[in-house]
């Protein structure tokens, strides 16, 4: 937990433009941590290798904090998630690029559980919305956090469905956190905060301008196993989410119907392009090779933790897998070979047992077991 | 043309049991024509290598023509093909296992066109079959032949679309070609016959028996490019037709609907293991690289015959093809590293080029350019 000298040094940092996040772990290392580097002089700013630009920012009247961010720090519902945290959603960090810093308004524990994105149209069928609802409450309540991006139609129908089955839902923001729309959602967005997380990578006060969606598409299909499609039309933004998720390796979920619905458009062309055919949610679990870690009817709250969860309660692939994983760094292509699952199990099924702590990422896309007795 | 003789000796031959067309390709060979069969002494026969129960049945009393049998051969609008005359399905002969001769009333000629099959269900959705109807005749008017079963519902409804279209349509029968079923379709099969076909592997008077439809639906599969699935339920015959027509390497199209509809189920599971999920009947001409071949507007009369073609209206694609393809027998191999195409492609391309006479097939899967200034 970073102390609250450090978060205020992350309020900073996350409003600095022109700031890679490459770059800043550079200067983290060199200037000790982000207290050293929010606190640097210009030319030793200059030497960790940061841009003009963010230089310029972190040494003028803008580096300080607002009353405002002030008052949102001092909430403790309220979290900034520093990409260096442990918290931070581990499978954005295997992406290209993601935010230095996350702000999290809920319990950002839910960030690492498993999760799928559920998204669509904003003025989906009557149809579609009960479908995003349903599909979400099944899913939800078999412990799979449903993530979406806060809109109307099909993303506030996935987060009513989630919250419905008591289950955990996370609303990824286009504006800063402290900036709910469309406002209609202020009361689903309370709720979401108790019953999992709103996240945001922008600073607080920005209003939801269109150019700020892709980062928020990026970061709904960043921080989840895979994207469900329910109703889209074709150039529609649900569709970039689901590049972006299969962009990343992340699993494909699209929903047909009638070849005379222009909100079936977009799924048929994503499923045209490899994305899975998807009948109903049991689909999904199979897909991700998800149905033995939960029990169907015990919903969240009986998720066993990595390190209480016996051996003999995972599935029966899982295990293989495991088997077939040394303690050494081993490519996924060496494991498609040594267990005779295909790429994409193996790919899915390491993000779950990475998730469960069972094993860790590697440079390089490898992976290997986690060692239980020194943790 | 074969002589009336010949005619009534196929017709004798089409009622054989167990006759091996392989077999009795070589018995041909020994014994002259198939005159020369069914008239052979039993030692001939055995020495030809035919089956005990096909030589019985030769030299006994069912041998011989029925009334019936001599009258339907009487009406100029029937014909016995024998799988020797050149008006024999081509596409049907480069399945594992045809008919030794097919009953047609109407005309023959359609039988070699390019031929598109449209199967379902036989109790569709009202939106079932206006489907099936607008695609077909939107496809019949483009010069496909439209090819089904002459069942009620789907099947019915894709034979009407083509009528519609003033198109060549072919229905394809599990009973006898005299025994029309369901008796409902009596005027429809009339209309089928005077504006294409009606075909069927079975003799005379073979009453609609639930063990023919598997080889109706092979018939179905076999004489065509492909085959388009508009509406079925899972286990269903139109999945049966599917299959077979995906083992003889043709193109698979399924239209997807609701994942609440049980008649989309069957769709759903062709798309899942790999058909073309299919929204316009424009998908269909794409991807059978069919559009180039014909005037749009024109509707069937405007067929360009490959005789009168110009080289010069060709599609690219088809032409890059046979610049790739010399004048001895090359394999589609060879031809899809030769032009960079995919092996489906490369594969619906020769069948459409072999219909319309520019290339001819060769044992062993082997295709050579027609010389044009022999024919």
């Amino acid at each position: 937990m970073p102390s609250s000298e450090e978060s205020f040094a992350w309020v900073t940092l996350s409003r600095a433009p022109a700031l890679d996040v490459r770059r800043l772990a550079k200067a983290l290392e060199i200037l000790g941590d982000v207290r050293g580097v929010v606190g640097a002089a210009d030319a030793a700013l200059e030497a960790a290798g940061l841009s003009p630009a963010a230089r310029r920012f972190l040494s003028g009247p803008d580096a300080g904090l607002s009353a405002a961010e002030r008052r949102w720090m001092d909430d403790p519902r309220h979290h900034l998630l520093p990409f260096t945290d442990p918290r931070y959603p581990r499978l954005l960090l295997a992406t290209e690029s993601f935010p230095p810093a996350l702000y999290v308004a809920g319990n950002p524990d839910v960030l690492n559980d498993p999760s799928l994105a559920v998204v669509g149209s904003r003025n989906p069928t009557a149809q579609g919305r009960e479908t995003a609802h349903e599909f979400s409450e099944y899913l939800a309540e078999r412990g799979l956090v449903i993530t979406s991006g806060l809109a109307s139609g099909i993303d506030s129908a996935a987060h009513r469905g989630a919250l419905a089955a008591q289950g955990a839902t996370v609303a990824v923001l286009g504006s800063g956190i402290d900036v709910i729309y469309p406002q209609c959602n202020r009361p689903l967005a309370e709720d979401i905060q108790h019953q999992g997380a709103l996240l945001s990578g922008f600073p607080l006060g920005t209003p939801p301008r269109p150019e700020n969606f892709p980062q928020r598409n990026g970061l709904i299909a960043g921080t989840t196993l895979g994207t469900l499609v329910v109703e889209a039309a074709r150039r529609s933004g649900s569709l970039i989410t689901a590049r972006l998720a299969a962009s990343y390796g992340r699993e494909l979920f699209a929903i047909p119907g009638s070849i005379h619905s222009p909100l079936s458009r977009g799924c048929h062309e994503l499923i045209r392009q490899g994305a899975k055919l998807t009948e109903t949610a049991g689909d999904i679990l199979n897909e991700l090779n998800f149905s033995a870690f939960f029990s169907p009817a015990a919903g969240a709250a009986a998720r066993p933790s990595a390190a209480s969860e016996p051996a003999a309660a995972m599935d029966k692939d899982h295990k293989i897998l495991l088997d077939a994983l040394g303690f050494d760094p081993t490519d996924l292509d060496v494991l498609v070979v040594r267990t005779g699952f295909k790429p994409a199990a193996v790919s899915s099924m390491m993000l779950i047992l990475e998730l469960e702590g069972h094993v860790q990422a590697a440079p390089g896309g490898r992976y290997s077991r986690v060692v239980r007795s020194r943790r």
